[in-house]
């Protein structure tokens, strides 16, 4: 949903500029940040789906990445996040951020 | 990509019709099946992913029916079309179509 290659069919297709295409961008993942923010609400844990860091915390950080590049809103999701910062202090997905890639610019 | 949510998405947000709903589901399955017919074009099999089936006919059936049903012309895609009439002869895909499930309409 949120490829480079959508949003060109965005572009291209359907006439969205940047901020057209920002904003679908951040639809989805306000899409999913809702049903995932109820789901900690309810049932809070450490990190996505546990106290250990899962294959939902891989998927998680790099959203939260996208949302904070693409400017969402996160207010609404405190407990993302919470689990977002906890993520962030783990030596494995420190190094595994994008800016510490060999071919970050 | 091709959920109701998003096709309700594009008509809210974006004014699109039935037919241009439509041609949202066709482009990305055309662009789905134009790598895999070159793939298969390339190194034929029988089924999507060698001689048996696998995960990648489970996959490929649903798209060759949402394909038909939504007006993707399949005639540039001979290796899909030929791999999707091998599974539809298989009897465990036969008792998966749509049509022969409980809630079916």
């Amino acid at each position: 949903m949120q490829n480079t290659r959508v949003g060109k069919y965005l572009q291209t297709e359907y006439g969205k500029d940047e901020d057209g295409k920002a904003e679908w961008i951040r639809h989805w993942i306000r899409t999913g940040f809702d049903a995932l923010e109820k789901m900690l609400a309810e049932s809070p844990s450490r990190y996505a789906a546990g106290d250990e860091p899962t294959l939902a915390d891989v998927c998680l950080l790099p959203q939260v990445f996208s949302a904070r590049r693409f400017g969402v809103d996160l207010a609404p999701y405190p407990n993302l996040v919470r689990v977002a910062d906890a993520l962030e202090h783990l030596q494995a997905f420190a190094e595994a951020h994008p800016s510490r890639q060999p071919d970050a610019m």
